[in-house]
């Protein structure tokens, strides 16, 4: 696969963008560093956009993709995002439960049947009782991808219990870390026995 | 500025997108490091897509841009594109300088209603013939932006005569180097007077 012209797109939140990380690489760079590294010709297409729900994500990706994977690239999409419909606003979720679920569902079924698709779940931040519900919906997250057969990476506990990460969030704005949070996170994907760049 | 929620999207082709910098930065991310060094509060988005003629661009800029530059935000948008409308395909200009040149004008006069809006004009790759045509339509660019009011940097002849954008772009694919001469790409942005992260 390594001689191939590989292309992806991370879909996702503030954390795919890489918020706040002085270096402008957040994981989704340091993995694709990674990558590289190993040998794989990759385009990297970063589409993470701040305070995005599940919704607006379900709205957007395939207009925002699809004209960066032509059909004579081998294509490849990351969905990431969650922990901005578990916020309360007024009271209120973002997106309550059953349509956070009905999002990722209908986007993990609509990708999979042109792209080889994964799904990150939702980071943990400084906030313990918005991190109950984010475990909670990431937990659901990964029964959906499990249903659509997309694998899916739970990364909320080892982040919540990372001292790095959880130093860099609180010191931060409260939801997002500087560089070295960012490169423990892209150290989870790198390591997951799922992910396609080995 | 420097304590104001500055946000930012790079909007154009593959030399936007960085392709074939190892570090996964292109001229984007290091002028986006370089901000955030002197102080500012930059989130940036990266929309370049590979392949993009200044028409496929009109197409879609600012379906991708709106989502991303909220009322809340001071908002800032860089165009830069132009190498692909001259490549020639079966003998035939992508785009025909006419169209081309309808299309800036198109884009920079929209996105100026809303954003503080700049423009960067195309690079030089390793066909000397290519870039006599892309020399002429970096120079119809400028005078477009300059009757739109737009600042526009002209860098053609800057990395045409430059030894590590040269010889990088020669050493690769023809068209993009690598990770240094993607750097001189942002230090000509980074030196420019009116770029706004000083």
């Amino acid at each position: 696969m390594k001689d191939q012209d590989l292309r992806i797109c991370f879909i996702g939140d503030s954390y795919v963008n890489g918020t706040s990380d002085p270096e402008y690489l957040g994981w989704v760079g340091r993995v694709s560093v990674a990558a590289r590294r190993k040998g794989y010709s990759l385009t990297s297409y970063n589409l993470g956009v701040r305070r995005e729900t599940s919704t607006d994500i379900a709205k957007r990706w395939y207009q925002e993709v699809q004209p960066r994977l032509p059909s004579s690239c081998k294509p490849f999409v990351v969905f990431s995002f969650g922990a901005n419909d578990t916020t309360l606003e007024n009271g209120h979720l973002r997106v309550v439960e059953s349509q956070s679920v009905e999002n990722v569902r209908e986007v993990l079924h609509a990708a999979k049947q042109f792209y080889s698709v994964a799904m990150i779940g939702p980071p943990a931040n400084a906030d313990p009782e918005q991190n109950l519900r984010t475990h909670k919906l990431s937990h659901l997250f990964a029964k959906v991808a499990k249903n659509e057969g997309v694998p899916f990476l739970s990364v909320i506990d080892q982040l919540a219990e990372d001292e790095i990460w959880m130093s860099e969030v609180r010191a931060g704005d409260g939801a997002h870390p500087s560089a070295a949070g960012y490169a423990r996170l892209a150290a989870l994907v790198e390591a997951w026995s799922s992910w396609w760049f080995h």
